[in-house]
């Protein structure tokens, strides 16, 4: 089905076989590995080549001006910018003099595997050098998920024909030279020598740097230690900028040299130079002690549990197979330990949008870590609580109550430089309420209820009284905000931002009643939490009744249309003006539809299909966040061939770098929306009101299709095969749990499997055309 | 009534009787000079202390680089800044060794005079030095309005009780040291050392130097000589940056050193630096053989031509008197000689705004040079043509047809770096089509209609047809522009850049159709000019039937009101974001008003009046183009003290600084707007046809009030007192003039004035109240 395949389906692992030096950057971005504290690129071993470098810590930045043309009040005078840190994976070699560099010599075998099950890199090569010396490397590499400080590398080479001396050169390296940058602004700024050097130590195998940012304020500490034989030549040069341990040894053929590194990492904005110093060394040491073989073990063990809970399986479509586990690991590992830091756009696999985390954390990635590794949501959250104090500080200079969480950020400042699309974007907030409502509708946990929803809810209820009032019609609008179609800013009463907003207001409602004295301290009053359930009660919900379909804003169905020229060029936004695409009818990505998906119990059956027929041929999906909405509705609204080749845009987004950008890091929100595709997609999953419902159906080709959720402490598995699904409940706490089967309550137990009929969903029109040269990229290429 | 008064009331100057350091920027504005070509602020001879020192010539600019936070398609690189070139006026002196400065010594006298019929800035000053030693100086400035190129000075310093030794150094500077400036936006980007050394020279009382800019590719060059008595000492010195003529003496009481000093100005950017050379030289040896009494008088005629055609009097009001014929004199100032270069919003006067031209050349100056001096009107319109290659570029980057002109510039290349206001404002080209068949309607100069005017039409009135649609409804739309209101960007359907585009179609095919064979060279068709008349039959106007008036802009009258705080501080821009301001019902400046004056006919009486009494209560006026619409729309609808308030507010904007910004330049169209506030205002002139008509009133508290304009070659005056009014025509070629008078019918001899009775208006409503704090400044004052 797919032409050109780098990476062979396989159902748990990504490979790859050959290299290739034009595509290493993507490569890198694929073969990331993260544990959501500690992000490393696929880099090769031996550094060079590269595409971009990159090692990551979450929420290490260094702080940049924002300029403007023409300044305006409320304009952030400064940016944020994640930082490459310390280098810790290098490990150069030398054969006899030679190094190794695959541009040069012959490289007979290359072959990288990405273990989804393991939660290891492994690589293998055999090399000859330009002097005709054959010697196998091979190297596996982990981010640790069970000690979150650590980096840990196992390499070993081998001489093959004939005697070689070589030399490892196990490295630390800060200030990387980076490449220079495209003009696209959704590739990141690149600082030149952002680190300044404060501390080094070297001894034995162990060494240490520590670096500081100019501006930011922040310090970086990198530690490393070696565990290899004892009948090595070893010496470590230690520098500013860099540390390095040279292994020596004269290898008989067949003969190995083996070394396992361990790096540790650490930073901070407040702690000493000292403490800092012992950190990242105890670190070290205890990863060391752990040693290596239970570092894998621990790996495995991690990622077991989270598998349990999380594994999507399909029968009958090898390549999506694939697809969705890479999604929900790299979801997983962009999220697992980032412990109450922000989960960025790209995780910590490089650089692009400057490292900054935005919307797509919690209307994309908390769906799936809620469902699947819920304390990983609550962990995102509580760094969204954490910020509340600068979220405030936002809300009132931009003249508004409550708080006011930015467009983009990575500590919490917003950093967003132009505010149509960011300020104006006030949706976020509603997004992050509603993370947290889903949350505990999937947990019930209570200290979170009241520790961390609470205020978050309170606040930005506060924001959107602030911002909406009451018409002339009676109805509480929102105006001149932008909704997720950034190609129609500054609109009037955007339906998805005013059912969110509202939903916000009902839940700070809901939340003030459950923890009044709280509330009270919180300054909540009965008139507050009145105007908050008047204003939800009475939200505007535009609709034309002339076409009979939803307005994705006030007044937008009667804009002109988007007139698509030959040969039209993609995205619209780097061949037309702002200007011109505001003004049209023509969506950057699903708006309405997301609004149809997470609010649906407000649209019918027929309002749904209604809609996605019209705005289907309006959809250019110039974002990365479309495809999988638009698979989540095409599934309901029975369109599943179009659902199912959206599903394949979304899960293959990065695999087949259909946007042309992996290389500055992966989509983790259309990674995570695969999951989406699937699970609200085919799987017909909702979680509207106080129980799981399903409309499950199978997408063509499929033989069988099996996924879990972790619902409320219990595991619940949803299998399809034929013409049924069966539905079981594990690990639940004795009591039946209660779902929706296509509108009927079933109540599983963990001993009795329920079976019931699959309904398919009949659509209302043929299947919708897309603007032209836009058809899923599946379709395109199948 | 004005409490306190800098520039004492007085019918032909503006005076200053005391030297207040701490406004002295504000009085080198007030004080500027300028032909249209060159500019010379108000700078004191000797060059400190000073404000911002300033000379500028007429579309001499650098460019810089327009920085974006988050870059988009199609926004500017680069923009324009207006330089400070080579400073001709200096004339510094010493007294005994002692350098005159005013901050030094003791001022005993000083007297500035700037005098509106003479066209000259005089000084006079009594200065004893800290030694004790007093010398009376006297200087006469002036920039030619009869040789274009030409600032003459003359100079002299006269001892008064005992001998002194005086040494007078005249001098060309470069690359003057600048202050640093505000972050107000509309505060120019200051340019280090812009001047590169290219060529330097002097001999006897001669001297000349040239300098290149880096990046614009312009040379300027400035010469200078002098006429100074053969008995005294001089020195000629030339370095790279500066040449100076020393001229020293010993003067016993009584006794006077007289000088004159004349230099020469040009600038190119293709011609060679011998020609350049010699055109400087050349223009400098013309006016030292005119000689100063002749140039005086010259200057002279030139004013009382203009003054013929211009003059507003007005018995009963001397404030408003002196306002209104200093708004003259600047507005012609600004434009007499720019000759197919742009009318800056500062005029030559100050940095403010980088020195840009924006809508305010067409909409509020070139409607008076239109009606006074023509050819001005004609020159500015005729950059605009020259301009023409560049607008069409800019509208193809836009996706676009025809010409697009630019927001802001100098040159004509797009400056703006904000697009919601810049790009999004397209009624600019609706204003320059406007300003086009406005000269047509008052000169019927038949050669300008092909030459200049056609192509303009055609090609703005393609841009429109490329940016309109005809909706559900049957109307013609233009949605997501800016209109004036720059405190609502991005609308749908607003009603002046509806009208106003309506009138350039509807221009475009009378003239088409008057010109078939140019236009067809055009490659116009009949399809084509059908079309245009199509879109101007059909135009949406939106009305609010409910609240029975007319909507700024589709949907507007039903937003949020801009809740006012106590204490609101203006402008909102400075104090608000744009997100805020731009969702709710508030108003920078007339918008709807603007179009109820330029588009009257287009609007029954009580649609005004109920349209001024809704949006008076939301209009802050925080731009300076406000109060003179609102003193036109109020004296229509009968507000006649209100209308008076806002003609003063116009009138003295910047004499009594009501911004505060007055130091960065003049408010060119500010003081135009004066004479549209009394003019259009009291006088109730309107052109919306093929003859002018009056609905004249006096204003309260005025005794007399005369006006005279320039119409087809006559000169018509309108005069008022007591319970009439005398229309008188002058000039005219033997046929009679028809205007209206109220709605009726006049015709004008040469020999026989006609006098009909005032007719006023009756007012629907009481005063209606402003904005908190906004009440038209003059009766905030008084």
């Amino acid at each position: 089905m797919i032409p050109e395949r780098r990476f062979p389906a396989d159902p748990w692992q990504v490979s790859e076989n050959d290299l290739d030096l034009e595509a290493l950057a993507q490569s890198e971005s694929i073969f990331a590995l993260s544990n959501g504290h500690i992000g490393v690129r696929g880099n090769l071993d031996e550094g060079d080549p590269h595409g971009i470098p990159g090692t990551y810590l979450n929420s290490f930045y260094e702080v940049r001006p924002l300029p403007y043309a023409e300044a305006g009040y409320g304009f952030p005078e400064t940016g944020q910018t994640v930082l490459n840190v310390t280098n810790g994976k290098l490990i150069r070699l030398l054969v006899d003099d030679e190094p190794l560099d695959l541009r040069y010599g012959c490289v007979h075998e290359h072959r990288r595997v990405l273990d989804l099950r393991a939660g290891v890199l492994r690589r293998s090569l055999l090399w000859e050098t330009p002097a005709g010396e054959r010697v196998r490397v091979r190297s596996t590499r982990l981010v640790s998920l069970t000690q979150r400080s650590i980096l840990a590398i196992r390499y070993s080479v081998q001489a093959v024909d004939v005697p070689v001396r070589v030399v490892a050169q196990s490295e630390l390296v800060a200030n990387e030279e980076m490449p220079s940058q495209s003009n696209d602004p959704r590739v990141a700024a690149v600082l030149e020598h952002p680190l300044y050097p404060v501390e080094q130590f070297g001894r034995g195998t162990q060494a240490m740097l520590m670096h500081r940012t100019d501006r930011s304020g922040l310090r970086v500490a990198a530690a490393m230690d070696h565990v290899v034989g004892a009948d090595t030549i070893r010496e470590m040069t230690v520098h500013e900028d860099w540390a390095r341990l040279t292994i020596g040894a004269m290898l008989e053929p067949g003969e190995r040299l083996d070394l396992v590194k361990i790096v540790g990492y650490g930073w901070s904005g407040r702690r000493t130079v000292p403490a800092l110093r012992d950190q990242v060394e105890a670190a070290v040491v205890a990863a060391v002690r752990t040693g290596w073989e239970q570092l894998v073990a621990d790996q495995k063990a991690a990622l077991d549990v989270f598998w349990q809970g999380a594994d999507v399986e399909i029968e009958g479509d090898d390549s999506l197979q694939q697809a969705v586990r890479f999604g929900l690991f790299h979801t997983f590992q962009a999220g697992a330990r980032a412990e109450r830091r922000a989960i960025p756009a790209k995780g910590l696999t490089g650089p692009g949008y400057d490292g900054h985390a935005f919307w797509d954390t919690e209307m994309f990635v908390l769906p799936v870590l809620t469902a699947t590794a819920p304390h990983a949501a609550a962990d995102a959250l509580m760094w969204r609580h954490s910020t509340l104090d600068l979220a405030r500080e936002r809300a009132a200079t931009l003249n508004l109550r409550g708080a006011c969480f930015p467009w983009r950020t990575i500590r919490g400042q917003e950093c967003s430089g132009y505010w149509p699309a960011g300020t104006a974007a006030m949706h976020v907030n509603a997004d992050i309420a509603e993370a947290c409502e889903r949350y505990l509708r999937w947990t019930h946990d209570r200290d979170f209820d009241r520790d961390i929803a609470l205020p978050i809810l309170l606040e930005t209820a506060r924001l959107w009284i602030s911002l909406g009032y009451v018409g002339q019609d009676g109805c509480w609008h929102l105006d001149g905000v932008t909704g997720p179609d950034e190609y129609s800013a500054i609109c009037d009463d955007n339906v998805y931002t005013n059912l969110m907003a509202a939903r916000n207001l009902a839940a700070a409602a809901r939340s003030a009643r459950r923890w009044p004295v709280e509330a009270e301290v919180l300054g909540v009053t009965e008139a507050e939490i009145a105007a908050w359930e008047g204003a939800a009660d009475r939200v505007a919900v535009p609709y034309d009744r002339d076409r009979r379909v939803h307005e994705q804003a006030r007044g937008y169905t009667a804009r002109e249309r988007w007139s698509f020229e030959d040969g039209q060029r993609y995205p619209l936004m780097l061949h037309a003006p702002y200007f011109d695409i505001y003004r049209k009818q023509v969506i950057k990505q699903a708006d309405l539809l997301l609004a149809m998906h997470w609010c649906g119990d407000a649209f019918s059956d027929e309002d749904k299909a209604r809609a996605f027929a019209y705005y289907e041929p309006l959809t250019v999906r110039d974002s990365s966040l479309s495809a999988c909405t638009q698979a989540v509705l095409a599934a309901e609204v029975g369109q599943l061939d179009l659902a199912l080749d959206y599903t394949a845009e979304a899960a293959l987004m990065d695999l087949h770098d259909l946007e042309h950008n992996a290389r500055d890091g992966l989509h983790i929100a259309s990674l995570a929306g695969t999951w989406l595709a699937i699970v609200a997609g085919f799987g017909g999953m909702r979680d509207h009101g106080d129980r799981l419902s399903f409309r499950p159906q199978l997408a063509p080709g499929w033989r069988r299709f099996r996924f879990r959720v972790r619902w409320r402490g219990a595991r619940i598995e949803v299998e399809l095969a034929g013409e049924t699904v069966t539905y079981t409940a594990f690990e639940t706490d004795g009591e039946p749990v209660g779902i929706d089967h296509c509108g009927r309550p079933v109540r599983l137990t963990e001993a009795e499997p329920q079976v019931r009929s699959l309904q398919y969903a009949k659509p209302l029109t043929d299947r919708p055309a897309q603007p032209p040269g836009r058809a899923p990229n599946r379709a395109r290429s199948g």
